[in-house]
């Protein structure tokens, strides 16, 4: 059994239940999905402050429930902690961003990201600059208008953020639409036949490409700029996480 | 029950058989692979002249085979005839490069692809190229030296192949090795002990990217750059593909 | 006497004589041109798919008449199979694109290409990429309407390409103009007065980078990405290309 | 009187002394440096786990002392928090390998970063990508070897660090030498007649930019991607953070 | 006593009067600035021509005052003649557009340049591209309109150029303003409430990054591809210019 | 009869000769060349300062010979006042670096710079990064040692040359090399048959490609970044100068 640690760096857990029905279906029989919501944070990450605060989260997280899953997803478009959770742990650790925009690569030359806020774009600009694929994005396309709330957000938006999508189809020149953002989780299968090119599931690319890592088995690197750190010693950090910086190389998995 | 059509567009059909052993323990239990191997063109492709003969292969056999298969892939390293398969074929179409190289993203920063002849590097390098990966790439590594057999380089080569990834890793600064190349299939697993980083064995990598796309269930672009084209008359092309060409839009998915 | 063969891949040979016509007043009088068109394939390529049919057609016909050129243009824009032929033959061979683009350059800093057919633009814009250029190019901007033949394509649509290209000039920025595609050759000289930047003719550039080459006489490069192959079986191929692949180390120029 | 906040990320006092030290001769007579050492964290930050840790440490730190500082250094090199920061203060906030390395700009064409912990390597390069000026790095040169003490290091290795730096500049074409990481402050001064070429030091780089940002004494942006976030609410972060985070918009300067 | 040469090299002394108005009050007062305007050439210099023609001459006042100054500063946006000065000078030189420049760069990620005349386009951006700066350019944006003359273009077109300034944040995703241009030097100060990124004062930018560099001191280069050149024997040019590039190694600073 | 201006912005005029002599043999019958040697500057440009002052020159000499030919080479490889000579006259100008980099493109992917002064080093890398070329060049290699005299040097470094040449080969994946500097001119003629790549030689690759603009016979442009500058006043400069800054658009050939 896979067991796929799937944790939603923001703090609102409707949003975690979301993800984990929209990416029930796909998961293959020998894979379990471990859902976690951040215990402390905004309830959804938008700027680079949040995204700076929520990586040292995820470290604390991912250190606190180290050896009791195989792989594990940070569960927010942007990415936040990836490369410092990928340096520390010794299992594979992929981004929901990443997943999905790897996978979109996959669809086409190009893509676009369509999202709900318009506080969101530097951040993602950011995020696949640090991926290394801006030479495969067509655009961000952002709505920017109040609303409601969270979890209701892609309904009450959907119509918009189809829009938004045409537009970068056609002004932009995408050849697949990826809807970011946990919030709109699902929403791709609801309005794929309205727009005109490929339309990818952030979280089903998170969980399949999880999947595809956990059938790869990988060893931790011990070279590399992604091998395992030297221990350190720390001090005023949590407790699981001091653990970690200083002890990790004893308990690295061969 | 997925099919992933795994087209071999070598002509050494040792080599497609060896792909089905090394790729199997892997498939998901809803998948099956549906192998070929290319009728005609060379028994190793390696330069730009026998991947453009590749890549015409590739589309006929492709074309003639259309409706038998859910998603497939391109299976040498170097992904002859891709683009146009992707813009013709009314399912998903991958490469064996393609989905090393996104399955190598995500275990690292840089990448090197290790390979057994020389002649492959200006082919691998204008593969990556075209897949936009240049800046993912820590280095190409090749061997300078005669083989005995293609069936069998892999065994003959294994410590020499080694010895390039050591130093890709040393010296050009690679997080991770492709062992590139279909006659190389099963290898990764044979040396990854001896390889302080992670290592990618391809024919996984593209059949668990192959389900991951099946899962996406992405519709056929009628817009973006890989739109399906208007129809065109042709002559003294294969039957399959001339009618292809021609009937192509009236008979694509919706 | 410089013997430049002019292959056009398409197979429509009204369009092979139009190209002999415009380019025909260029060339010096020590050079000669030998025109042939396409055997099989689609009247004129656009996408992808008959972009990679037609490197093979072109591997196919160079292999044939080896011997009996002395430089050779692939009269396509968009320079399909240009590579494999580069590497494959023991003269010089040039694509209409590139002899276009490079020509391009010593007019200006940026160049935008304009033809007549929505279709292309994915294929051009990869050819500027494989060309390297692509920090040259200011737009591709294309016709997005039916037309009534290729022959005519050029008169019916003048005005709008003329528009096309006075777009480029004021809102991309170009400082020269392309008017892409064999079937506008003649093109430029009509609208020249037209347009405020200037407009190439991309096969009088074609007729007179191939009398260059000539003149530069380079030898055949044994070293190098375009070194000659080893020799190679193959089957099912060409006959022509069949010798070709498997002796050519023997017949190469010194 | 300028107000300039130096923060040292790592909890290694004596290095904010001696930060102090070798910037205080620099110092404009109008200027005064606030230095403060971080109150939880790791000696010396290297790896991106540790930066992303930091990265919400500078985060609380500069939260609860706004008002008491004018512009901010976050003094170690590789710039932990540094854009987050930037987009929650209202005063301008610089990072010390930013100020480094603009300086560094002016001096010569490509720059290289020498060091003394290989560990630093990722996440200083990773840096020179988030400020995007890869192409005007030469090289990042760091030792690879035990040091006694973080305080004595730059004693310890000067010999080693005058060779990595002749290195960078003979094999790497270096133009100028950044002597980086906040235990090398004052070496520069100490190495220059070594070294053929020019040599920054940092912290005086990083105070005289500090002082720049105040001559030109920026608004606060209200649009662009540094733009005041919108008031969020949060919890279980420092007090001071969370009031930031809730009320930057009101309190926002003019 | 530091001593900052002001060169403008346009042949308009109201300009550089302009500058020093502007770029006093933000000297230290251990600086002192010597200004000196164009012998000859062009009252403002526009277009590549121009800045060929000016950078010779930038090169004779250089030679003609060596000695008497610190520091120098090339006071025409577009730095004519810089990379030249930094090689033969034994003091460093800076230009007004890298300096506003790479100040705008702390303030945000990208800037974008709002200057009086079209004609400076294309010399502004080879400027940008010659400081490898391109990524953070967001747009150069410029009236296209006639201006009764250089010394009040400010006034005149005062609420043309704020315009342009917020299409600049709004369309083309500024985070910083560059007013470009010695005409325009003060003009910050007086618009900065209108516009809501921060604006750069080149010449501010300039004076404060001179002091940098003064405290900095670098020394001369004898190594990189800034080192002092070998004496070289000319004839026809002003006769400072023939000694010093006949003399440099010899006199050249320690 | 095409009147070719071959201007050497170099001093020495034998070096004008061999450049004449190797052209020769390459030109068209309905060719004729006008050489002219610097009437002032350095016997040879090597550095920035050195270009700097070159560009003014060609700018000078350009505008006194105004309507005496029909296309003008800048026969100096680095390309002195090129953009500004382009954007001044009437006919196409073109840098010898310029044809012979375009020429190399069309016999492989990257080109080796290969010469006889390291000072070269900087203004030719500079040269390509003007062009656009960076991503087509494999290296630069210079000798680093004294010659005897210009004139003689290509006999006195032949072999070391040479050795440079397959080193460009053999270590940087040259597919083509450049033999670079008017005194390298014949050079490639007597050493071909020892490199295993094409070589290129820049004066007969300048004159053919002068030869290919004559026939293109492109208009002056009135738009793009290349449009005719409006009149402007200047003083100081040569009569022939000022007179075709301000005349300009007034002469300008339609």
């Amino acid at each position: 059994m896979t067991r796929i640690l799937l944790f939603n760096p923001n703090t609102s857990s409707d949003v975690t239940d979301l993800l984990v029905r929209v990416a029930g279906p796909s998961l293959s029989p020998t894979s379990e999905l471990l859902p976690v919501t951040a215990p402390r944070g905004v309830p959804y990450i938008a700027t680079r402050a949040e995204a700076a605060i929520a990586s040292g989260i995820v470290l604390d997280v991912l250190a606190e429930r180290e050896g009791s899953f195989d792989v594990a997803i940070v569960a927010a478009f942007g990415d936040p902690g990836l490369g410092g959770a990928r340096e520390l742990m010794s299992v594979p650790v992929i981004g929901l961003a990443e997943a999905a925009m790897l996978s979109a690569c996959m669809l086409g030359q190009r893509f676009s990201i369509v999202s709900f806020a318009r506080a969101l774009g530097p951040w993602f600009r950011e995020c696949v600059v640090m991926h290394g694929l801006l030479n495969r994005l067509a655009s961000i396309r952002l709505l920017d208008a109040k609303f409601a709330s969270l979890a209701s957000v892609q309904d009450e938006k959907e119509e918009l953020l189809v829009q938004l999508a045409l537009s970068a189809v056609e002004e932009d020149g995408a050849d697949v639409i990826i809807l970011a953002g946990a919030p709109l989780a699902g929403l791709a299968a609801r309005v794929r036949e309205r727009i005109p090119v490929p339309v990818v599931e952030s979280v089903v690319a998170a969980v399949k490409q999880a999947e595809l890592l956990a059938a790869l088995n990988p060893k931790m690197a011990s070279a590399g700029t992604f091998r395992r750190p030297d221990p350190k010693s720390s001090h005023g950090l949590s407790p699981a996480l001091e653990r970690l910086l200083m002890a990790r190389p004893a308990e690295a998995r061969s």
